[in-house]
């Protein structure tokens, strides 16, 4: 088979420019002879995959596939073997459909909890995020079928999403914006990457040299193709010179046309055109080693079974008090359960917009609850109806959430509370049953005021088709939940980090809480927070023992003794927390570095371990780049970030910081400087300005003083070339 | 006379440049039988006059001068009267040592509590530091002495202060670090404004020409002097290029050469060393018309007394609330009274660093209150004394405050703690004396976590050399307080606003709060403080009522009627506030417009007027400009920002802020159009793309689609020149 660039020499300019935009709004263009067609559709927690030429806009029907948990739900199982799955199960259902590549995932950081497509993303943490998104991008493509990294990059918002400027500081873009994006390119070799729609710093993503060639390419070594989001080119030309290599959708060569005559008149390079044209047929050439599909019934069938067991390692409780000498959950059997809101008959279980999924089955709560437990009544909206169940149960499980039309793709929330009459009716609930267990659906966070009121609270955000399957697994006890909070849950959202230039204004979205987003921002200010990041209870009881660190060049390792303390089998997330208690930079209190999963039996224990390589502990230094700072290490294991079991700490050896000494370093720099210090305070004496003595008693003010200027404040008793002479020999000692 | 231009006609580029640096540390460049030498001096509470050379460090002796409160005490009178006065007096003394400009006074913001310069800013509040920068200007230039307005700009830290880049958003920079410059600048022409150390958004303000340029001559309209710093200066040639004109200190001529050199190798403009001169010589000009200096002793003593009355008006009443059947303040005559505290003794007054001066007089709390008041006994620091004292009196004054280490130009704190042995103190005399008053000294806030625990809290932060006398005259009641807080007195230093960017980090500090500085913070935030922005209580009770607005064209008139309401006079300071809640922009609840100052005797009611210019309603559109935005305004009257006695509002016409449009506009904002909408939908339909009633029902996700590039998504039908056409009609027919 001939490679990319061979065909690519064989082609004119405008055969090659064709294959640069869509041949339709899904397809890529075909070259008969040269070039097949592949597919890309939506995803990610399932295939979206439209017949015809599609509108893009979710209203179109598309064929039916396995809706798996999104985004938001599927990272609460902080389990990156269960997205591999995800990832490998989705292939199955691509293949069957001869798609070739699978829109996703999406990983940008959870900014704020009111961004309109949080519920499609994994987490406010990027270690997080660059985890799972690996994850699901190797399991994907583990099946043949490409991933599409998106949206990239600083995507954290749906309101003004094609002009937005999101302006933020390096630090941060590369600490928190960019640290996941980087981890699954390097790790997981994505077959596309998708440039988003919004402006940074400035720049357009589609049109922005230093994002797509700068880091994407030469920094990371990515060979794959960027794909635009939908509509996300706005001057083909610039696009194509930044590094924007396809096009979507297809716009009738209109753009095409426009590449050929910007090489034609010489404003772009054909050199440009043929690398881009290069990366589509190697993309087509990657579809077509994909194995044969199997039978679509048989991978829906053992899907649906599987995506039931998913949902429920993503359920999350958040609060299980103990009522009279037992906990709410999970139910007794026997007990007289009343199951209240619609949301448990008419599940919420995934967002709207590009990623909704036309599920082959769908399961609900109430339902499917009814089949484990024997004695459920059901009330759907009728306060009074609720109220009498309520009050004639032994337990009231109430189903809360966000309302469709509250969140979707294309707009932000504007506030974090559950609707009123939603309240109301627990209000009404708890006034006759304190036992009362409340179920929260929705693809974001909301506040609940109501928390330390109900015994038990349970975090179903959006679980896919059988999410109801799931609830009634982890409500019954027929799965005994492990799933954690990947974000944080505030008490308000004036609380939070954006909340005062979220969306932004006038086209700008002001990043001004720098790296301080999420559980880095609650616990550096040391807020109160509903429930923090990490967050997850058990049916059962773990303890952690025995904290070591171990560390060698390369990284080190952690390894705590996990027992379960309970009397049932549970699965542990361990969580390991760094911080640098003295740093140049200001820094989170403690960041996430790695988990472990660990399932126990009743009395079982296991040592837990976890790899933090040293790059992990890298920050951006601006004006230098990434390096790991000398010196001493917080380490802590937690069941959240601010229930900590265990801490320590360990000596690291770091990048070399110093910088060389010139004209604008301060006294205080200078003489501290173990080779320059002498010889500048020497050199001062020797030029009569100053005996040495002198120098070290300047006073405090004058030490912030850069060095060039003081001595011109001389008098003219000293030259700069003498000092620039002083400096310079002293870097040169230093090497 | 000849004027600075005929003169600067008549001299070599050498005597020129002369003239653009100092002569020695505080004096200008004389030329024999052309220009003068005249002094410019440290303030801006009183006069630093060195003798000889002086070193600028703090460390030499200067002239005995009369020491007037730092301005974070005198903001505290929200009074512009009194701060004019001030002005006055300080040039009498100016006069009386031949200083022809006093360095001061200092507006900027205290962004962070920490800044170690806080003690010489007034406030937190751009509309408050504002009005006083220009009483005290419009003060002391009335006496025939000049001013420097001081730091221009952005210098709200000492931390790297030669070196750090305050990287802050347009917005911000103009409504809330340059608006009071601004102010200043634009009503009260300060003979000089000072650059500051350091950098904004990477550019040094001494060679920064947008800042020196284009905002302060071309928008500001001033035409005065530009001086340095003193060592502000990195870059000689750059500097003067900016439109910085005078160079200090003076450097034995090594910058007029480099200046020489820049002009004769065609680097420099001359035109440009001209119009220095010209400013430098006009400088000298006005000096020279300064009235005959008073005798000294005469000025001292009429000041020192000033002072006193001046200190009384700066304290503010945190807390009074009663103890039995009354307040513990004013002490009760005869009393038992307890002093404990060597602040007491031995007072705070001033801060350290170039502003520190030589007293005339020295008075403290101590004899003052022992003058006053019959039984006073006093312990210093000896713990088992105080608390014997406290037990055996019917009342303690515990002195609190920050130890003089803590503070100073050179250095910011790091926390907001008073220092534990002094908390221990005071615990160990609460312990065994309830009717205890705390009385607080220092340059900036310190948290007060006591304070719900002790009944009486004073604020007296620095007063002078006279405050000794001030706050026994308030103690004993023989002043009635009136002095309100020019600055948030937060909870804890977590919850300030820029806590985790504060002082930043290799030499960058982000302002990432933006426009949320001091109690704009606070407030939209939510935020419990200790004391509120603006508040203070006073001896007696004030009533507001029938608070009326009353608009016109050229802005509005607050008028509301005040009562004393208790049995003595007192002096109630009427704030007035104004929020927009319907905004493109993000913005403060409310923001200080103006404030009222009216003196009634017992049960007398007057009219507070406030009058509001409605280009103080003006903000910052970034892409734009100032504006003020068309609608309906929050107008309140109050006590602080937090304890608002009356609201009401106003419907402002305000500036047009509508754009044409364009490709990037989206689809909402053209169908949104009066004009455009139907415009665009009828000439899509004509076009065959879609009908009409189609763009109307497009999907909310393509509403926020610009325009421009869904049109090249129809696939070619409509062409981009078509979609400009429509839309450069209807711009063209909204005129």
């Amino acid at each position: 088979m001939p490679t990319p660039h061979e065909i690519v020499a064989r082609l004119t300019l405008e055969e090659k420019a064709s294959l640069l935009s869509g041949q339709d709004f899904w397809h890529t263009q075909a070259i008969e002879g040269v070039a097949e067609s592949v597919m890309l559709t939506d995803g990610p927690h399932g295939l979206r995959k439209q017949g015809g030429s599609g509108d893009h806009l979710g209203i179109g029907d598309s064929r039916p596939a396995t809706c798996f948990p999104p985004a938001v739900a599927l990272a609460s199982s902080f389990d990156v073997d269960l997205v591999h799955e995800v990832g490998v199960r989705i292939a199955a259902e691509a293949r069957a459909e001869q798609v070739a590549v699978v829109l996703g995932p999406g990983i940008n950081i959870k900014r704020s909890p009111l961004c309109g497509r949080n519920f499609e993303y994994f987490s406010e943490d990027p270690w997080l995020s660059g985890a799972l998104g690996r994850a699901w991008v190797e399991g994907i493509q583990s099946g043949g079928v490409g991933a599409s990294l998106k949206h990239f990059a600083v995507n954290n918002q749906e309101h003004d999403r094609l002009r937005v400027s999101a302006d933020v500081d390096e630090r941060p873009l590369r600490e928190i914006y960019l640290r996941a994006f980087e981890h699954v390119v390097t790790h997981a070799d994505p077959w596309t990457v998708m440039c988003s729609y919004n402006r940074i710093n400035g720049l357009h993503a589609s049109e922005n040299p230093w994002l797509l060639r700068t880091v994407l390419r030469e920094e990371w070594g990515y060979t794959g193709l960027v794909v635009s989001d939908w509509g996300a080119v706005k001057d083909r030309v610039a696009a194509l010179r930044a590094g924007l290599d396809l096009e979507m959708p297809g716009n009738g060569g209109v753009t095409d046309a426009e590449l050929v005559a910007a090489v034609t008149d010489g404003r772009l390079d054909e050199a440009a055109v043929d690398r881009a044209a290069e990366r589509v047929l190697a993309l087509i050439q990657r579809a077509a080693t994909a194995g044969a599909p199997r039978d679509p019934a048989t991978v829906h069938a053992e899907n649906h079974a599987a995506a039931r067991e998913i949902a429920a390692r993503c359920v999350v409780l958040l609060r299980n008090e103990p009522v009279g000498d037992a906990p709410l959950l999970p139910l007794e059997p026997g007990s007289r359960v009343a199951v209240i809101g619609e949301f448990a008959r008419t599940p919420r279980y995934q967002g709207a917009g590009s990623s909704r999924i036309n599920p082959t089955r769908l399961e609900d709560a109430l339902s499917e609850l009814s089949a484990l437990h024997d004695d459920v009544t059901f009330a759907g909206d009728d306060l009074t109806e609720a109220v009498a169940l309520a009050h004639a149960s032994d337990v009231a499980v109430v189903f809360l959430g966000l309302p469709p039309e509250a969140e979707s793709e294309g707009f932000d929330r504007t506030d974090l509370n559950l609707p009123p009459d939603q309240l109301a009716m627990l209000e009404a609930v708890l006034a006759v049953q304190p036992r009362t267990v409340v179920v929260l659906s929705g693809g974001g966070v909301v506040t609940v005021p109501f928390a330390q009121r109900v015994p038990a609270l349970v975090q179903g955000y959006l679980l896919g088709q059988a999410g109801g399957g799931a609830l009634a697994d982890v409500l019954t006890g027929r799965v005994n939940p492990s799933g954690r909070l990947a974000e944080t849950m505030p008490l308000r959202l004036a609380d939070s980090p954006a909340y005062l230039d979220f969306p932004g204004e006038r086209g700008h979205v002001r990043y001004g809480e720098g790296v301080f987003v999420g559980y880095r921002w609650y616990d550096a200010r040391d807020l109160d927070v509903a429930f923090p990041f990490g967050h997850g209870l058990s049916y059962t009881t773990f303890a952690h023992d025995d904290l070591l660190v171990s560390g060698d060049p390369s990284g080190f390792t952690v390894r705590v003794l996990v027992t379960n303390t309970g009397d049932r089998a549970g699965r542990d997330i361990v969580q390991v927390y760094v911080g640098k208690p003295s740093s140049q930079l200001a820094r989170a209190p403690r960041e996430l570095v790695g988990v472990a999963v660990v399932d126990l039996e009743p009395g079982e224990s296991s040592i837990a371990e976890v790899r933090v390589p040293t790059g992990q502990l890298a920050a951006w230094f601006t004006g230098r780049g990434w390096a790991v700072e000398d010196g001493e290490y917080h380490v802590a294991v937690g069941t959240s970030s601010r229930a900590l079991t265990g801490h320590t700490h360990i000596s690291i050896a770091g990048d070399d910081l110093t910088e060389p000494l010139h004209l604008e370093s301060t006294i205080a720099e200078v003489i501290a400087d173990p080779i320059a210090g002498p010889l500048v305070a020497a050199g001062l004496a020797e030029q009569g300005a100053d005996s040495a003595d002198d120098v070290e008693g300047v006073g405090q003010m004058m030490m912030s003083f850069p060095i060039g200027r003081v001595v011109r404040m001389s008098g003219g008793a000293v030259s700069t070339d003498d000092i620039q002479a002083l400096l310079d020999a002293a870097n040169a000692e230093r090497g």
